[in-house]
């Protein structure tokens, strides 16, 4: 096809191609070549540009409506006698054939890539083109259901693995970036591990991967745990002389997956693993950075002048390198950052994205760290405060209830302390 | 617990205890420790009898429910505005937490196979216990999902294949019974394949598996590819040889994913795994059993005395021994078999299910074979009549259509030649 | 080649053609090409017959003679000075060109299995064909070498092995014949153990394999080892609870093999296998077979007119069955074997080939068992005698230097008290 | 033990404890235990400084000489009757205690590993300490054998390979550097294909690999082979429409196993995968550097002014960017160096050493480039000539011979026209 061929404001012939394919996974043909159609459809799709794709993605939002009469016809069964038989019924007519098309577009080999891949180009779209909404939510129904946890696979990542796996923690490493092959290296020493969860669809596609130090007492900082260190034999011996565990960085890996969580089960068996391991790891804790915290500060009314021009201090470039003026703001800033992690969101505030994750997982409000990261992203979000979240085995579902029914902030004495 | 200390009328301590568990899937406690719910719920039932399994699968059909008033709401809300979006806010509230308990179950180790195995376990009773259907439903509707082609792993199954899982084939083949490892090893000899879909979530366990034999000609009769033949090179200068690949036998393993058909996607998968292996092959074709012509044939009326007295002859003990018998009946029931196999779905006729199966694939009908098998079930089933259905490529999507659109049985003029 | 072309007296076509490219594989054009000349002297031997195969054998034996006036030149040059490297280039020049043509052949894909084939095939000639006395040493030689331990893997084989493995277990079991798959898997139940060691070059072929039960207690008969007892579970159970670890059975597979000795080094690495398993396992035996016995007691001078009588009711068939017979012979038979198992080598004795296997392993003969297994091969060697010797860590290079050195049999004091 | 403790003079307690179980395992204790001693001496040896294993070293070559009077023994014996079973004796005899040693060593996890370090570290001393020289030839002697063709793994290493073996090629590759992962990338990428030979007992560890680019047309310069190129899907097709595979650089792994040559094996194996996987391929060559000849250059008289003043000119800094020098210079330096490449060895000639190995292997000398490569190496060694070894499989056999009897070397007419 040249470009002359392509009359304007027809659709070009491949987004046909494509359209009258999906239509065909669904038809008569589809019973008897559905593998062979999904194949196929997968190829026309790889041929689509942007316009193809988003003209394709906009026909599989609109296109494959259920049947109107029939549901009305099950709802109106279904208001009538409200049988479970009438609710399965209308549950069953009102299931899109959107999610059979996709399921079937899943059929051929790279299916699930392709539509997670979908997923993920929508997803800047869905406030200006509202119908891709219910194909955004298909897609996520489905991914939920196909991503079950009994359908992941834990493996422990380490310098033995693939080249081209260990190539995307580089690329997906969303909290402490990795500056290459040797930076990741240290990151899979001896006295480090790396565990991802992936789907037998998805070979060698991490879906998401957490980083873990082990080390002697609850680290406060993230400079020594990234620091370079030649010595194998010597991180082996740390390891075996840990007493804690460090998840100090934990990414997603494919964004066609927001929404379908991972990191729950994941910190949850990386801790049975590294127990079963290192049989004498006492303690299994995060190091975490505070998206929120300036951006909060920011907003609330200062209480007082010296707390404002202290505050002011914080503007000035390298700051923290100041020791006199460390002094003065580190017991502010510590209180404030206190208060901030502690409010409840029973009262409607808003939490801390990281602090909501680990507290509804179960974990305590550990330690708060002064200067515990002083990368530039830590520095302009939360001051280079860190912290860590705390996840104790026998306190986990106890912690998660008080937080999930009243919004209990669950923490230690060493907070309450700086309060 | 002893006996003793069980109050008959109540359930069991068991029973509770897994109900308490699938419904804490559902609540705050399954947020935070689904997985680990899962895997206590999973041991739980492991414990039960079967009065224990019989409960807890009733609880399970009745006790998750959608929301009667929100789903409701949703109904009336679609019949007033009938927009796509109310279409989808009612699927999502028709969707049964009865799904989303199975789907928290199946996080659990093991939790596919012992889901499989209670769907299996229900089937005897949906009969007198309709309200089992629901549950049996939800099943089906997850196990479609699971079990979609983009996630079966077809293998190839030979005599390195390990023996835990050789011998469910012995135990599974439905077709032509396996007499032990002798016999199966000739079913995997150098002029043999086997192939079987395998699930990640069921490793080890075969769902569905082919046997074929590589073969010159088209194969008219079963025993000489079940004959022994222990002479490794010689079979594999035959495959070497061979024109024709013979699906002699098709058997589902799980009983549980009944519904979730498998068949078609194999048959043709292995069509292109043997045309790369072997690019002479010509010909790809089944030798299959006609489970229902004897049963249709003594429904008929018969059109004479002559006819009748000559089909009783059938009910002689070993009359395919005598040749003078066969040379009578053959024309009569070859003719019988043909009319059988070619009455067309479209007038009402029951179709036999092994035909329906391959024609609805898109085979043609392609030869019928006078004492194709012997064995007895054969004989029982259609006086040892075999029928060989052709799986031509070119052909697969139009012979489907005719089949599916307007009843048409496409077959060879061989077949018509007996009409 | 059709017999009419063969010239009676001449070797046939392919023996010769086996003659020049084993020639030529020491040649220069073995130099640019040697891999290929070896994998076509490989087809070529494989087309070779019994006749064939002897003359190539015969030919190889004989052909490749280190040259002489270079040997004697070095022997002569190393009786004159005696320097170390004299004595290097000596060893140098007796080396012969015979090992570096095997060396040759063994780098086609197969060679080494056919090397071992053709050393398992001149083992009966090595009497009546002294020449091929050469050719077996060397070949023996190479295999020390190249079946170095640190070239073995140990494996476990189980019921998740290839059946082409296991197969093989079943063909080669030499102490206590396995009767079909079934009783093979009883052999491989959650309270047994099978280990093997394989070869790189040879995947797929076990060299020697020892089988192994677990148990509360010495094991004292075979039969209760070999009971089949379909229930996984306790089967499962037991292990968990076993303190010994029995090794009823070890066979060597490979017949090409013979003197390149695996036992002990297979022994004591599969106590360490079991010892990191199961760490409460206290006591490592075998339940052994006393080969020589009885031939040995018929050599004996009877001491006096009752004991001849009494050894004369073991011809009687069945005479085990007989409680009285057997409380007779029961004091005698013991003490005789007792007698037999401890006898000194460095007298002069002929040892029990296991006795001598085991105790120069460093084990200790531990205990003496009547009637521990009435199958008939055990009835004729020992009247049904079976013996434990124990594999003790810490005296295992004590009792084998006392053994080695001053023909010590060390012995517990249980048997002790049977002289 | 401190450093008070050591006796200044006398050796340090661990290389006693080296010579001691070195000893040990050729003692009666070395026969129970064999495998457990040769773990400790291994744990002993890699407590050894350089000295402690200089020493060691040393030991190992002087301490297990043959028998002296059994060897005489055996020397005059063969020279008294000259028979093939005197002169297997004699070999016998001369068959020295140490290679028993060195094989028992490797009895060992890691023992062919530390045995391989072992010899690589004698190397720089076997000038000073010619003892050391009879440790080497029987360390070289056991690898000849133990590292047969017919044990070694072709490999093919790709992005899919762990990075613990990628990171070797980087360090290993001794032809064109790779300077870090995304050169190492573009090597790995779908027009290039790497092979290597791996040894089960040295897993993980590339003995030696050779670099492939499929291209079109015989490649005449390395730029265009290691230019980065990021598109995948280009370098596919090109790999798709190739017709030659160029051999750009082998590079050995291993020094301990310097002369055991892979080399040969290597280049005619991967030609055999490339054949399967692009039956299209025509040509097979090399693209090779010319080490030997500027220093060959430098010692001929030169012909006359005119000559010695042009080739001055090449000690210009950067010469190869003027147009008229390369004019002038191109024909001159062309021709002595074809002169250079076809000198024959029959007369005397020291033939450049990456001619003689290609040439060695029945390569033909294809075709002379200018300026094939302008990195500094090659520059400083041939003035940036890079030449093409063809390896064409009809004729290696005879191109082999030619070269190893009569010192031709077999050429295209392209070089033929440039003398």
């Amino acid at each position: 096809m040249t470009h002359a061929e392509h009359i304007p404001g027809s659709p070009p012939a491949s987004l046909d191609q494509a359209r009258q394919l999906a239509a065909a996974l669904l038809s008569e043909r589809g019973e008897a070549s559905g593998a062979l159609i999904a194949r196929q459809l997968q190829q026309t799709m790889r041929a689509l540009d942007a316009d193809g794709r988003h003209g394709f993605q906009s026909y599989l939002a609109s296109a494959f409506q259920p049947d109107a009469a029939a549901l009305q016809d099950a709802a109106k069964r279904y208001l009538a006698d409200g049988t479970a038989a009438a609710a399965a019924a209308l549950a069953d007519a009102a299931d899109p054939p959107r999610q059979e098309v996709l399921r079937r577009m899943n059929m051929a080999p790279g299916g699930t890539a392709s539509l997670i891949a979908m997923r993920s180009e929508i997803a800047g779209r869905l406030g200006s083109e509202p119908e891709l909404k219910l194909l955004d939510a298909d897609l996520k129904h489905l991914f939920v259901s196909w991503f079950n946890r009994g359908f992941l696979e834990l493996r422990r990542i380490d310098w033995q693995s693939p080249a081209a796996v260990l190539e995307k923690l580089i690329a997906y490493e969303a909290v402490h970036e990795i500056k290459g092959w040797d930076d990741l290296r240290r990151r899979l020493a001896p006295d480090r591990r790396c565990f991802a969860f992936f789907h037998p669809a998805l070979p060698g596609e991490p879906l998401i991967f957490v980083e873990v130090a082990l080390v002697q007492g609850l680290a406060t900082a993230v400079p020594p745990l990234l620091v370079q260190d030649a010595d194998q034999d010597s991180a082996g011996l740390r390891a075996a002389h840990a007493d804690t565990a460090i998840f100090y960085s934990i990414s997603n890996c494919q964004d066609g997956l927001r929404g379908v969580s991972f990191g729950n089960f994941l910190i949850k068996q990386v801790v049975e693993e590294l127990q079963a391991e290192f049989p004498q790891l006492k303690r299994f804790s995060t190091l975490s950075p505070i998206p929120g915290f300036r951006r909060w500060l920011s907003q609330q009314p200062q209480s007082g002048g010296n707390e404002v021009a202290m505050l002011r201090e914080l503007d000035r470039e390298g700051w923290w390198h100041d020791a006199a003026t460390c002094e003065t703001l580190r017991p502010v800033l510590m209180r404030l950052c206190a208060q901030y992690l502690t409010r409840s969101p029973a009262s409607g505030n808003r939490i801390d994205p990281v602090a909501r994750f680990h507290l509804g997982n179960g974990a305590r409000l550990e330690r708060i760290n002064w200067l515990g990261n002083t990368a530039d992203r830590a520095m302009a979000e939360s001051f280079g405060i860190m912290v860590n979240y705390l996840y104790d085995h026998d306190s986990i579902e106890r912690n998660h209830e008080a937080f999930a029914r009243v919004g209990e902030i669950v923490r230690s004495p060493q907070v309450d302390a700086l309060l």
